[in-house]
């Protein structure tokens, strides 16, 4: 029910303003016995931070996690787990202007129509830096993951930016984690880059389309009819900073499709049931298959670019809005992270759901 | 948590299988005094209700709706609102072979190998008849926006069936109710009934793509940054049988867009701020602007064709399915309704969220 | 978040009014393949029935209770449980009196208050007649909780009613079945029934203690801060209709110890620890410590007497309320059956809980 | 959900152990615009905070709490608000005895059950120094409700310690901040400090009875039936450590009293409703009445005394506990800023639930 959370059982509640002394995340109801420390939840915040390369902004935030509870000699213990990380690269500057304009695409005007008052330096709550704290979250998620279902991995990657898209037929899961764009194609990066740098040259941004599989789940994860895994997914997805649409397995396109085309038959393999097709993104009727669960979503261009757009100010009066601070001119690139972050702890979240309805004895078998 | 509950405050259990005694909604939170009975209730049943013409199926459902509680003299108490309709449709046949086989596309799988168990007369619970529970609770939902938010409207119709589409320069509002696939072109109405009695001639069905519009709504709805609108929308959407995408206003193609494309300019315009597009579907930061709140979603193909389709049983052995029961060549159809009724209450959730934390004084005035 | 909901993963929702054509409850997060029909729920609701003895209420209400979801072939499916009781002694009678004031005692008032309207029938939603529905929804956690905790016993009896008390020395935990007052002394049953007779004589009705013991309970349900054992089962209990107080173990009474008299030593017993005494009532840090977890709660008397009680009307008039209905003189005997269906529920959740985020593996052992 | 966290609408998370960096309060659902800072939080924690004299612990603990998130020029934003208290009285020490050793009384016992670890540096999670804690998400609840309800008051005070207690006919309200007991009699005061210096020479603890009042409340706040204002103070009550009883007006003594005794009269005041007694503790059918809302409840004789006590070790080895550590020789005295932070929250809470669903206009008016 607060409004910053999510999770049913495995519970993360995120807190903090961008330009705050702090921001971090509140965890409920991880298992306890698992291993974790700041160490590990590092390399993920490490994959979000910004200032890496030229595709992405140029601040240099360290974004470096601390663990303030809920783990003891390197365990979890069960209780809530605080994890913060301090605002260092906090620029002091005039916020005379921005105070009083709204920023076209941003949540500046929307805030203040809720509210009344808002937090204006650097988006406060609404900035992307809040996905941070996810990131952490999600670390602790992925441990306990790799504690309870052995094998399963959470991977997400670029499909589409702008113009340029991967091709699916040069799928390299390995290379993924070896480019600046989180892309299945390595040969493919210096385009994408060009791609990039053009945009930015031209003063503009530009949206992306990003894939997240969870490989390895097993089947019967989800529930009847609120609570479905990809109900939570979607939701999981949408939260996230200037997502404007989420699929999955075919997504959109199902529309299009036809009964004989669409239907994914059933065979028995060797360990189960095998389908000769995904296009349901591993999930029926809200519940796991046992195949890749497959979940897409696009990220609007950044708001915030060099071209001048029209705007208003508190008072009602014109103006104009060029953001000249340092932005992301794909935010989608670092949405990639955040995605897999979510994804683990939707996915975790659903593992103990269903430990504690159904529990861990056999189910239903076949064959 | 309730996994089958959906809303914060104004709460919406459903309960209930395809071929049981009867199927509901338990709707908890409804602000006292609001004026409802069953004739209401009972329109927008009929407007989901199958076998009323030959583009859906022709199973016979009188789907009436009973209050059993929270009404009084024709007005909500703000205790649960309990609705209740019974099955009268439930043909006695013989269920041997499907109680044994997996459906392709169905939940039949997935519920026996989390269960263990499942009811698979019709479905059971992962049948769409569930919705129906959906759009009686959506009409207390309608019931609640009227007295609260004089002036709005939350409609529903299909953009897509397969390859025929919408002519977006022929949209007319006023259309939609007046033919069987609530389409906003009076005109194209043959041309889809066509298509679809091809496609059923055929053994097929088809997907569709459908769109829900909240006109109307005051800026300020919605949270951050797990309680979003837009988050809450997406899993309303996603929650419905056979979704399988969910956009908000540019939704996925925002990934082909530039950030100057994409912009939606500001203006002071009589009665407040106005927009020069509408690029974010009504909602910036999970809060809405008071634009049109505009959602997309995209239905499966319905899986049950009389085209065979390869399985298995429960024993593991080959089979293959022809679903030979009544069925709507396009769920879609049928979604429209529902998708309303999930709009409807996910609105006033937010409308009564907010005026639980906010109130209803003068909040951030402009200009 | 529903404000007529309880539990965490074992969700049960009441509705209904006194008056209305039924009530009942809806149960969520019941885990499937457990054995459960209306002849096994209506033992409960018999035990709750008034009009059995000349010691309640002489009402005769069948409170037949119907399953219409979530069993099939005699078995839970794991999906929501809908349990309805038709009300069918539904004097007609004229209102007109009760419809304009507010029984003394009675939320007549403060729901006029609140809601602007009520339905004044009975008493409406406030009406004790909606315990019926907890008692069902207990009978469904006592089937789930046999299954999954063989030998677990949860029992309550009165320890007090007015002036009477139960002499502990005579304690007889088989007695207490076997006798009007549920008391664990079936000689002192004559006692307490010349007592209350003599108190509906005089027009007047008293109240009553309540104890309620889970025996057979694993260490370890239960968590903190907010979630632990004993907290759920306050609320539990505090939201039982005329309930004033609630205990757990040693209660109100520790207030009056010292840290000696107090402390409950622990030994190493032959199949685990134990302990010299029980003060804590079976729960250290809110987790249950394997002891019997002891709960008591007081039961105000029956606000609707004969005796003739000062009071207003809408309109602010002055008038006296003397209620001639048929009413229980002491509503605690009514209330066992209650607080055991909501002890089974609060255990079968904390149950659930644990399991979903400890597991079923071994945990902490000693020894 | 989250087991750490209270409140439907005004949602308060705690966090951390004894002995940890830091511990908090994660506060998510303030409404906008409250005035608060860290200095007005900080009187509130002063008044918890141990080492002020001789009747408390010993232990120097500044517990200054810092504001991390959601205020913003000195107003609440609506969004998180993070209060972080950092440990700075982490006494280096050997635990290894205590590591091993569960202490009669306390969780150490049944956390090492449920968990299969623990953090056992004073007590870890199941510390009484979480309430820290809730004390500064009070001090935030306090704000908001001086806003919102003019005029309110909550405040506690102990009845009872031990064998002493107070007398009612010298109740002074204004007395009871003045002395170190929070008595509402000062000239009780040198008595009670007497005879719990005798406890404390005697190597022994006592309990505690609290009565905490909120004076000022509206009519109409609170719910049925789950949501009751007493179902929730009961929970908030017991939840905060060894707590074993809640009572609200008459309390246990209900049991024993007649319906002609407990009955509360209504009158037409000048004002509207008034009652001729208030047996009922401000609260019918789980909605205020606009009396006072009194809840007492029961702390047990702190646990850790100098007295030798029987246990165990986790090998199973016997042993004698002797806790040598600064303890309070009755915690109930600190129980008491905490109980009040517990009601402030509950209350507001009650008050945004209210205005969400029913709103600010007129209700239900009498006369």
């Amino acid at each position: 029910m607060s409004l910053n959370t999510f999770g049913h059982l495995f519970r993360v509640t995120t807190w903090g303003e961008s330009h705050g002394p702090a921001l971090g995340a509140t965890v409920d109801g991880c298992p306890p016995g698992i291993a974790v420390d700041e160490v590990f939840l590092q390399q993920w915040l490490d994959k979000r931070r910004p200032g890496q390369n030229k595709n992405t902004t140029q601040r240099q935030e360290p974004d470096a996690v601390k663990i303030l509870s809920g783990v003891f000699d390197g365990q979890t213990t069960g209780t809530p787990i605080q994890l913060m990380i301090e605002n260092t690269d906090q620029r002091s500057r005039d916020y005379g202007e921005i105070a009083q304009t709204f920023r076209p695409g941003h949540a500046d005007i929307t805030y203040h129509q809720k509210y009344g008052l808002r937090d204006y330096r650097g988006g406060g709550r609404s900035s992307a830096r809040e996905t941070a704290a996810r990131v952490a979250a999600g670390g602790v998620a992925r441990a306990a993951l790799n504690a309870l279902i052995p094998g399963i991995a959470v991977k997400g990657y670029m499909t589409r930016m702008g113009e340029v898209t991967i091709d699916r037929d040069r799928f390299d899961w390995d290379a993924i984690d070896g480019n600046d764009f989180w892309i299945p194609d390595a040969a493919a990066a210096p385009e994408w880059e060009a791609y990039l740098q053009r945009l930015r040259k031209n003063k503009n941004s530009v949206g992306a389309e990003i894939e997240v599989v969870a490989r390895g789940l097993p089947a019967g994860l989800g529930a009847p009819v609120y609570g479905k895994l990809d109900t939570d997914l979607a939701a999981a997805m949408m939260s996230i900073n200037a997502v404007k649409g989420v699929e999955l397995g075919e997504g959109m396109a199902a529309a299009r499709l036809t009964g004989t085309e669409n239907a994914d038959e059933i065979f028995m393999g060797e360990h189960g049931p095998e389908y000769s097709s995904n296009h349901a993104g591993g999930i029926l009727g809200g519940i796991s298959t046992g195949q890749d669960v497959v979940v897409r979503f696009a990220v609007k261009p950044t708001s915030s670019i060099l071209t001048p757009r029209r705007s208003i100010r508190m008072d009602g009066t014109a103006t104009e809005v060029v953001t000249k601070g340092r932005h992301d001119p794909c935010v989608g690139i670092r949405a990639v992270p955040v995605a897999e972050a979510m994804m683990a702890c939707v996915v975790l979240d659903h593992f103990l759901l269903h430990r504690g309805q159904v529990g861990e004895g056999p189910r239903g078998t076949i064959g």
